[in-house]
């Protein structure tokens, strides 16, 4: 991976290839049912709410972690993500297609105009709307 | 997205950016804030494993789902990629970066050879020894 | 809690007192916020999903476990309940009194002869109607 | 259920009659095997988390929710601890007396003095210090 200091030209394919490479190696496709990979994710996710959980609210862009912090955040993200891309060539579902496809859905559900029109100062009026919110 | 069938070269980075413009023009930023996206994660996390959770064991490539409940499935890996890209990147994490990284540490702590080792055809020996397969 | 063997008179409200009891003796109030008992009991979800990630379906009673693993799980099991029964009490939730009413409204969701007759030998057919298994 | 307003005397085991029977009645133990439980557990915490997702931090016995806002979080919280339940029961666990066995081992991980000890007033502090408040 030498040549670039960013990950901005890193695919979904990239990726994939090199899990499913990973556990060919290791003769670990026997383990990677798609039940088994979705329950490894869920305790990848629970690893990353550890990070979080008694943080109480946390500003963007986490001024006050230590790097190491943020590190071993970056681990957790991308242990989730990594079985995400896992679990996806393991369905056939192209991933990267799908993600896309799903944005292009979420534009339609949520249109600009109205969904701007949905954002009050009234903090209960949020909340409740809490659907407007989701993409 | 014209000009290609498959998602072959669907970056992180460009899901990122279509996540930032996506909440900009809705004027959604003010939610996105970390707690808020992990929670909303988990949500779809939930989702996903509704898909999953009557079935039994379900052999890789999904033989049996219907078109319909595969493209539902996309939607659902989807959801769970995009708020996991937008969390990066308000945390202010490369996520492909760290992906890459996060690879190159599996390596390390998994040699291949020893890996290989570890698998039996002894079921109970495979359960407990269950941290040799993970990634 | 000496003078029986089993659990079987164990009330939430015990298990609420204690926890409250548990905090409070460590100034651990303060921590005990919704939204950092959510992401704690999240957690704690993964790590019991993590007991099961790796071992294909498993039988009930799970019979080829070992007694340190079973052990485990319960440990596991009583982590996720103990947050959430500290979660309902910091939100103000009577968790017991919820319960009752919640088995209540399933029993008028799911009429018996109705739910029986949604179950049919095809797996496609149980798969798709997913709603129909829900408690 | 008559003769109590609240729900203080309510039992873990009364909780697992009623699904054990629920589940009977239906013919759904078919259904019930520990993982399809698990990840339906894990779709109700998915539920759960959404209540919560868009709110920033909420203070505790949540003073501004709506009456139907507190009766749905209640829902959600009652579909975890019975699924939770369920669970349980299926993998032969007395949860009620894992969760007083686990009190006590929290006790022990955690004594009194030294847990006091390690809360500051500096949130750094707290947060890298994260085991300290774990339970």
């Amino acid at each position: 991976m030498t040549g670039f200091a960013g990950g901005e030209s890193v695919t979904l394919d990239l990726l994939k290839k090199k899990m499913a490479e990973f556990a060919k190696e290791r003769d670990w496709d026997q383990f990677h049912s798609p039940r088994n990979l979705l329950l490894a994710l869920v305790g990848e996710v629970g690893e990353l709410s550890e990070i979080f959980q008694w943080k109480g609210e946390v500003p963007k862009g986490l001024p006050d972690w230590k790097e190491e912090e943020k590190e071993h955040l970056g681990e957790e993200l991308s242990d989730v993500l990594l079985y995400l891309v896992r679990l996806s060539d393991i369905c056939g579902v192209d991933l990267g297609k799908a993600a896309l496809r799903k944005v292009g859905l979420n534009a339609i559900k949520y249109p600009v105009k109205q969904s701007q029109m949905n954002i009050t100062s009234n903090n209960t009026t949020i909340n409740s709307d809490e659907n407007a919110q989701r993409v």
